[in-house]
């Protein structure tokens, strides 16, 4: 089975845990559309990806760890596009959860996916039971409230926001846990992948504070220009256009020379400047704003 | 070291994970004040007590357990004060998590507290690590948007709410995941004490609906009247004050018939006992209405 269609086919069995007339109806409706259809679903490719160059000895566990970290990812949208954070009419070009069923449900949702999250890893069938406490301390430090995304979004609230520890937690901590979580089923040394993840992880908010500044709305399916609206760190303020396009690509960079010997190793390089070549904003947006980059 | 003791010092543990300068300073102090000073602790209190009856083999292992679903309680707690819920200035005598830091970093104390209670389970020192995936299934299965708080609390959004699955779901299953936990901690059979932590959490429901419905808002610590003013289901609408007190009465026998063979059997007959005569409304509260009550 193709990457794409082993994790539909993983959030698919996984949503479908519990799912019957003793789940309250419109719970189960906003559970499903914070779900389906998905976005890029990166970061369950990056752990698939992870797990293809370790061998794949445990694709039944990894599909399980694809599916929470993507489960992880979609409560955080919805989470973070309710009126107190975001307050987001749009999300991949449909109305977001909170729009169609309210705010009630769209927190209660957020909630039951991280539930699901866990439930989904715990339920994965392997052939390694004693590896289930690693990939739920990674998957927890993932959302975490020190250096997962929920610091990365709480940190927004502070006055003082320190840029590389938000962006850290914001983003690249799910990548990380995805990265992570992928070795320890495999039996592999999480460490260098954990780097590499924190590399991809970097490039992603990289990218997404660009596509932001530089708006492409349509490509992104939902509003633009709220990091400026919000008054939130971003990398395009920092850095300057000319500098986020090139911190991309040394983060490439990063990620390769991160990448431990194994197996895998040239897919995986393949599918990193797959991944980056996607993250750079195209010519036509860049030229929009009298901007001219080269990526090597 | 006494139960009371045990369960704020496993949830004192729990809250120093991770804590420190990496973690943003306005989410620590929600987080904390989530949880510290608690309420009555009834759902540790039956981990503990569920535990001690099974011979108390894992007490690091049955800490984590208790303070895992004292977190989750507390998480709930503080989402279903939010303005698209109960909208309540006041939790335990104090104002709300909302109020006080805003209602981004209420959802976020509230996710990252349920990330935490996966993580405190996973952490937990044990002889018997193969006892884990069961564990992350009871707690999320708890939690679950199909019959655990989130889906009790979804149920308020419909508009059919059949009551007996609503009430199960909205406080039973978090005393249910306290003491099957328990049990699957000490290597016992769950299925009765799933059995006797039903009774024990329908109780507590209908005390807590009569205790809106009487109206001690100085024992409660938060508004009363809160069923009727958001046209909730209440136990006491169905059976009637003389009714629900009846049906509390009929519950400890109910939670006492099931109760297995087990070392600490009378000590949770006593236990159970105690926790029963508390739920019942005072005869002060009780003349206020006009009604007279006995309960055997």
């Amino acid at each position: 089975m193709s990457a794409p269609n082993r994790i539909e086919s993983a959030l698919k069995s996984a949503l479908a845990l519990g799912d019957g007339p003793a789940r309250p109806p419109r719970l189960g409706a906003a559970l499903h559309d914070a779900v389906f259809p998905g976005g890029g679903r990166v970061r369950p490719q990056l752990a698939l990806a992870v797990a293809r160059a370790c061998g794949d000895h445990e694709p039944a566990l990894v599909d399980a760890c694809a599916a929470a970290v993507e489960l992880v990812h979609c409560a955080s949208l919805v989470h973070d596009d309710l009126p107190c954070f975001d307050d987001a009419d749009w999300r991949r070009g449909r109305p977001t959860v909170h729009r169609v069923y309210g705010e009630n449900l769209a927190v209660l949702a957020g909630d039951g996916l991280i539930a699901l999250s866990f439930e989904v890893l715990a339920r994965a069938p392997t052939l390694h039971p004693e590896r289930l406490g690693a990939l739920v301390r990674a998957l927890a430090q993932g959302i975490g409230a020190s250096k997962g995304l929920v610091a990365g979004q709480a940190w927004e609230a502070e006055p003082q926001v320190p840029l590389a520890a938000y962006h850290r937690a914001k983003t690249g901590a799910l990548f990380e846990a995805a990265a992570v979580m992928a070795a320890v089923a495999n039996g592999a040394d999480p460490r260098p992948w954990k780097k590499v993840a924190a590399a991809i992880g970097e490039a992603y908010q990289i990218a997404d504070d660009l596509a932001d500044a530089l708006g492409h709305a349509g490509a992104l399916g939902k509003p633009v220009g709220q990091d400026l609206q919000h008054a939130r760190p971003s990398a395009v303020h920092t850095f300057g256009l000319e500098g986020a396009f090139a911190r991309i690509v040394a983060l490439r960079g990063e990620a390769e020379a991160a990448l431990p010997e194994c197996p895998g190793r040239g897919h995986l390089t393949d599918w990193l400047g797959r991944v980056v070549e996607r993250l750079l904003p195209s010519e036509q947006a860049l030229a929009q704003v009298g901007c001219q980059l080269h990526a090597s």
